[in-house]
């Protein structure tokens, strides 16, 4: 089971707690009201509040009781909840969601492969596509916390500076708006400054996984980010699932990565079966509705795992505190088909993709709105959508 | 004046807000309880919090009426806080400072073209050191804001990846630990996602000023950053002052910056004196105390400004929150005796700095404390001092 957590209000009652179960939200809020986590050792209070961070603040041992609790009341022949339906159960449908972690810092990996050599081969046509730093440490920056927001936040085509056709820099509105197909990793346990993580207790840290789009104007990114990295060319949004799902839920679903040659340093050595085997799918609906699959991908293929972008990003000392977001960076797979932005769907406006419309794109057009999925096995685990749609 | 903001405790009461005076803190908790802020339209529960995030929430117009109420206290020849010196007065040395901000997002530009040419000359020796964008945009990145911490605490050397001699990655203690002279610009209003602020307008925006350490290790930095920008290289740690000077305390230093040329773009064009006539000071004590200064330079060698930086920031809607930080980048002036960084002013290791015990750096030592001051005019405000200490 999914059991994601999420923050619901409803017309009758504001942010709080919730669990999806398919067309429905469970209030968490009320069932602990109610009394069913009452010899649970949980603080009732973390249900009923606007953000999950207290609720991730209890540790691991408090989610999995909670998480084995909520199996039990949902799967058990005697059906405790059923007399409580009115009480508990919220249509998903007469539900507001909210952004459902404050976020502290928010870092972006550039963790496959496949998409670093993509966008090597289109950036540095006459060179190696890895850069000679990349199979030895998961490449990574900091992007910006303020402007994460909820799926379904409609994205405001953002202007900014970029080379026109001459060579000489212009303003206006972005001309290659994309988006970039991520998972996200809530952090659930704090660690201390100057206090590296060790990889193998890297997972430990992890509360859940989210689905992130990590919305780039690739114009404005290819002008300003020599030598310091992508700043504006990001940071005017990324949009983030509603639904976190815990890490444990996808236990089920674990594989190994792909073999990392040349092996990495000691401190990036993982023993276990470090990947997860998580469908990834990048829908593109146009304004009238119509709607193309235009990748599907699998988490499975990224090259550095979860525990070692962990174990990477805390070796210097640097700490994490509760609802730091670390993002894969864009997911892509070995075939054509199975790239994770726009900018290598089209070959960077090269293969312009076909749409059923008879339209084309090289990068988003306004009234576009990209949908992200993901989910493992036949969806018993799944992430449900993220969303958004390109104003001007 | 100064008047400063900081937060501090005692061991007879918690943290709080307090204002810097000589050797002195003026409680302004107490103040506020003895009545001396009544007909202001103030909240004073904003004074006895442990972060001055609820009190710069108030706003200018409250900032300002409060500022000017602390000057008439200080300086009537009534002397009215006379009678309850006691009650308003903490020696400095008996209190414990407290990080003033909780810091949100924290985005360091690279905005002191000197600092810029310095490097560019040290990394690419044969072409132009400044590279294309660097006159048309505040080239910036995303930093970390958990590893923010207050002047005084010890900097543990961080370990991670570097190229060995062998131009192998090796795994160990950084060999190029530096310092870097930063002013830190605390933001004050927040700015909505997807409403740029207009460079005139930007000043508005800003609490004050900090000083800033971002250490840095060059080795790190230099495997590492290609091609998204500096990650473990400086995360480990940054260094800002207990003291934030408001932003009207510097009006009469206000100052023209370099002439811009090119003309930058018009959301980037700000009318007005827009630079700042502040000193600067970066001093080495080594562990026998003995005392070097390394570097004096000045806010006014800046080629973007405080006002630009902010345009800049939001001119694609990212959004600002009360408590971010922006800091400039490293400051260096034009001559050799002006660099904010130990990187410059030892040429890359190639001119080692020598120190009156006779020992030299190309970069830090274990036991080095790194001291940055900064001042405008004859100090009549005085930001005091950021200290750090490397400890193995």
């Amino acid at each position: 089971m999914t059991l994601p957590y999420g923050i619901f209000s409803t017309d009758r009652s504001g942010p709080r707690v919730g669990v999806r179960l398919n067309d429905h939200i469970l209030d968490l809020s009320a069932v602990g009201r109610l009394g069913f986590f009452d010899d649970l050792v949980v603080d009732l209070t973390v249900f009923d509040q606007p953000v999950l961070n207290p609720l991730i603040e209890l540790g691991k041992p408090a989610h999995q009781t909670v998480r084995q609790r909520l199996i039990e009341l949902l799967t058990n022949s005697d059906k405790p909840l059923n007399a409580f339906v009115d009480q508990v159960l919220v249509p998903a449908a007469t539900a507001t969601l909210h952004l459902p972690v404050r976020i502290g810092d928010y870092t972006d990996f550039y963790a496959s492969e496949e998409h670093a050599r993509n966008v090597g081969r289109m950036f540095r046509p006459q060179a190696e596509p890895l850069l000679p730093n990349w199979k030895h440490l998961p490449v990574a920056y900091h992007g910006r916390a303020s402007s994460i927001v909820l799926s379904g936040t409609p994205i405001k085509r953002p202007s900014g500076q970029f080379l026109g056709p001459d060579q000489q820099p212009v303003f206006g509105p972005t001309q290659a708006l994309d988006f970039e197909l991520e998972l996200g990793i809530v952090i659930g346990k704090p660690s201390k400054l100057g206090e590296p993580v060790p990889v193998d207790e890297a997972e430990s840290h992890v509360f859940g996984l989210v689905l992130f789009n990590d919305w780039s104007a690739r114009d404005i990114q290819r002008w300003e980010y020599q030598p310091l990295g992508p700043f504006l060319g990001k940071n005017f949004a990324s949009s983030v699932s509603p639904w976190v799902v815990p890490l444990e839920a996808f236990d089920p679903f674990r594989t190994d990565g792909p073999r990392q040659d040349p092996t990495p340093l000691p401190y990036l050595q993982a023993t276990g079966r470090s990947h997860f085997d998580i469908e990834l799918e990048v829908a593109l609906q146009t304004s009238d509705q119509q709607e193309l699959i235009l990748s599907r991908t699998n988490s499975r293929y990224l090259y550095w795992s979860v525990a070692q972008l962990i174990a990477h990003h805390t070796v210097n000392g640097c700490n994490l505190n509760v609802g730091d977001l670390l993002a894969t960076g864009t997911i892509s797979g070995p075939t054509a088909d199975q790239c994770g932005s726009l900018l290598e769907l089209s070959g960077n406006g090269s293969r312009p993709v076909s749409l059923p419309d008879g339209s084309t794109r090289s990068f988003l057009h306004d009234g576009d709105t990209v949908i992200l999925r993901g989910w493992a096995g036949r969806k018993q685990v799944d992430f449900g959508d993220v969303r958004g749609t390109i104003v001007s």
